[in-house]
């Protein structure tokens, strides 16, 4: 029998039609092969062509834009101007991933000609990387769009020449239906394999798991939970045939302020703090968590106590996510020495959920595994600390994604305690910010979105920016190949005018 | 009460002195930790000093030579010639990995200048990639010095900047400890720190489990059996913080011939394959174990067994290595459909195994599992098909290391075969090779040694070749940070000179 559910409008808690049928292994099994069948021809498209496809997919959602928005407030209740922007970011980031096509450095293309009259003779030998077969992605239910079905997972994965199997997160199924609507659209008037792109529904945890162990799934991209994502890790790494899962799992993200700064700018900085902490309702994984104060803070927790108290807050993504925020917020208010800073303040109706501050001590920071588990929503964390425990706070941090110090760069003495926070930091974190927020990631080409377990299941990776292409390609060499039998980009005149590497020496088109 | 062990002499089986103390939890945490400590310290050094380090590692194995070489030829019986062309292969690598820190390259350095005026702002955004931190290498047994505790895996995880542990292959024990003190002499004469590298020995599984397992370790390089590689990454995948592990684990390296090669030059293909296959006594990763040929292959079949009958062969590299190479080879002979080419010859006292050809068909090969298995030695599979089966039988391969394709290239019908057949092979390998053998793999810029598993457990990297640094680097980005507290390598000046994309824009220096 064939389950469905559907989604949840956050403002009232009531289903919202249509219903969705729950993917059964027949399903999971029949978008599989679609997309095993759909990559040689992927695979041989000139980089014009795979341009051309994303191109036509930003181009889609875009002309579908007011529905795909209205849909996404409906079942996210984030809003029609942070919808409309985020919809921007998803074609923004399919337009960008065209233009790395088309440059082709992504090709990675090396030639390293032969020498017969060398001891030992050296073949000519030419590396390319080249599609790692089909791609299952995982929408996100914080980024509706920017990291739903269309999101930067699949626009990478398409640039590298994968075909996706997308499964869309349960809490945006209807947003999720639509984008998928669009691109498939899309690959079906470019005449492209129908199993290029296929969309998967599911409210439980099976279709996910059935994917993820088809042995013709090639890789994984996933945002969401620590526990999901380790769940897919662990079983793509138990598979006859392991895979790699690239699993974003959110972070603590935390902030650093020296005294100097403290001194100089702590009720501006505690305005910024609250500001990121709350934004999106505290619900992105680059959310300020937890901040590190030097003595004589005072001022500035309670800037931030009032700051937070004041920032307009809608509901939560949805119930399961909102009753966890409640209940862990209470659990880590109630431990020994955790000072609720919002205490006196009572839910004022505005249909969502309170924000909170909590205030504690670095001992009870370095003793209660609670507190430095991400917490999903709008809390942060202040931990007071000696001016000499600064830095070695740092480890205590569990891996993340960011880490932010604010500084006062003139003061010599506050810019040695900034370089050894920044070096630290640097060792846990993927990315390292001065005198800034870390909610908003810019889609380019020095971006970093990822980090150390247990921010992501692969620190070596990114899944923003133009380097999360680089998850869905694997190398292959050529020896001694005839030109006739090369792919086109190895060939030696450089058809396609791709940047290389030839006989040792980087040389651009 | 410490156990010990010896190697032994593959020539009479007898141990060779000293004896080795089994590593035990203690030293196995006292080396990891002695790495975490020196992490920061070789992470923080120019790329010169990296550098120097290599060339310094390569000079002292080098003034060494003689007596390496002598050690060498005891523990593993593969004799002077070999070994001396494999410590040059592996001083080589070092100061090759020394060039490629020298130019910089390895860093990844992409710089995106912020734009406050955009909407929304743009920030400054720095990325570059750091060592992930200490690195377990374990050091193979068939290449005691080039894929030995300061083979390609330590000297590309030096390269990135990682501190190694190394794990000694027991059957060469005393060869990684000469090799280990030459290491370690260089990095005492360089002041770098004594964690930089230390050498665990161990005859069990035990000390391997340990360094894999162990919180302090970041990565893992393997060249091994699939059974050890995989056992190695399940236990990394299990820990609380999982770890990648880069294991080499083998390959049948398959090989075509089309049908108008085998008209033309069947015999000569023959005696290149029954060289490359009995080299080393078949104890290479990329001996070629199975041939796919076309009909009217008897002369071929003919001249291949009479090749690998008179090929000269020395013992294997230890008993339990030689043991089940000959259990297998009888029951890879004894299966219903497989004929033993060689199964008059009986042992000819040359002290050492039997090499052996096999002739199966395809529908035997399909069947059997355990044809499609890597077995280690001297042994050639030949599968004869039809014409039109050479290009369906691509799938049956398991994931391999290599592929080689044997065409005419002036014929145009003989070329649409081998287009089909070396593109089909690219996605099944890491290397696809043209009219030659994939035994001797060159140490360059486009080398690929890696593949799908169960050659590999990460088919995104390489284990030979320039590319291997990659795998022991992850990225960081600086965002907005004042240039006082920015890396070197990320000053917009580019003061180490290297290649960099800037704004988008790829540029050399």
């Amino acid at each position: 029998m064939t389950r469905t559910f559907t989604a949840h409008d956050p403002r009232t808690g009531d289903p919202v039609e249509p219903s969705f049928s729950e993917a059964d292994t027949a399903a999971v099994d029949a978008a599989a092969s679609a997309a095993a069948a759909a990559a040689p021809a992927l695979a041989a498209l000139t980089l014009d062509a795979r341009a051309t496809l994303l191109e036509a997919i930003a181009d889609a959602l875009e002309a579908d834009g007011p529905a795909l928005i209205a849909r996404a407030d409906l079942e996210t209740a984030l809003g029609e101007v942070r919808l409309t922007g985020e919809l921007g970011r998803t074609t923004g980031q399919l337009r960008a991933f065209a233009a790395l096509v088309r440059e082709g450095a992504h090709l990675g293309v090396v030639i390293d000609h032969g020498d017969a009259a060398a001891t030992p003779a050296r073949p000519d030998l030419r590396r390319m990387l080249v599609p790692l077969g089909p791609v299952a992605v995982f929408g996100a239910s914080n980024f509706p769009l920017a990291f739903g079905v269309a999101g930067g997972d699949t626009a990478s994965a398409l640039a590298a020449g994968c075909p996706v199997v997308a499964k869309a997160h349960p809490s945006n199924a209807g947003t999720s239906a639509l984008v998928a609507a669009a691109v498939t659209r899309t690959v079906t008037r470019l005449g492209l394999p129908e199993g290029t792109f296929t969309l998967l529904q599911g409210a439980g945890h099976e279709v996910g798991s059935a994917l993820v162990t088809h042995p013709q799934v090639s890789a994984v991209g996933f945002t969401g939970s620590l526990r999901g994502g380790r769940a897919l890790a662990d079983l793509a790494a138990a598979r006859p045939e392991p895979i790699p899962v690239y699993a974003e799992m959110g972070s603590q993200n935390p902030v650093w302020i020296t005294p100097a700064a403290l001194a100089a700018r702590g009720v501006k900085i505690a305005q910024a703090l609250a500001a990121s902490a709350t934004l999106g309702v505290g619900q992105f994984c680059t959310k300020p968590s937890v901040v590190f104060v030097p003595p004589d803070a005072d001022a500035f927790v309670h800037a931030l106590t009032e700051a937070v108290a004041a920032a307009p807050l809608g509901p939560m993504l949805d119930a399961r996510i909102e009753a966890h925020f409640v209940a862990r917020r209470a659990d880590l208010a109630a431990l020994t020495g955790v000072t609720d800073a919002t205490a006196a303040r009572t839910s004022d109706a505005r249909g969502g959920v309170d924000a909170g501050v909590l205030v504690t001590d670095l001992t009870t920071w370095s003793r209660e595994p609670l507190l430095r588990e991400e917490c999903f929503g709008p809390l942060i964390v202040v931990v007071r600390c000696r001016a000499d425990e600064l830095v070695d706070a740092v480890a205590t941090v569990p891996g993340g994604l960011t880490a932010s110090v604010w500084s006062e760069p003139d003061d010599v003495a506050d810019r040695t305690l900034a370089a050894a926070l920044v070096d630290r930091a640097a060792t846990r974190v993927g990315r390292v910010l001065h005198d800034g927020v870390p909610t908003g990631v810019a889609v380019s080409w020095a971006q970093q979105h990822g980090g150390p377990y247990p921010a992501t299941t692969a620190a070596s990776s990114t899944s923003v920016g133009m380097h999360a292409v680089d998850r869905f390609l694997r190398p292959v060499a050529y020896q001694d190949m005839p030109e006739a039998l090369l792919p086109t980009c190895l060939h030696g005149a450089n058809p396609w005018s791709v940047p290389r590497r030839v006989d040792g020496h980087l040389e651009l088109p």
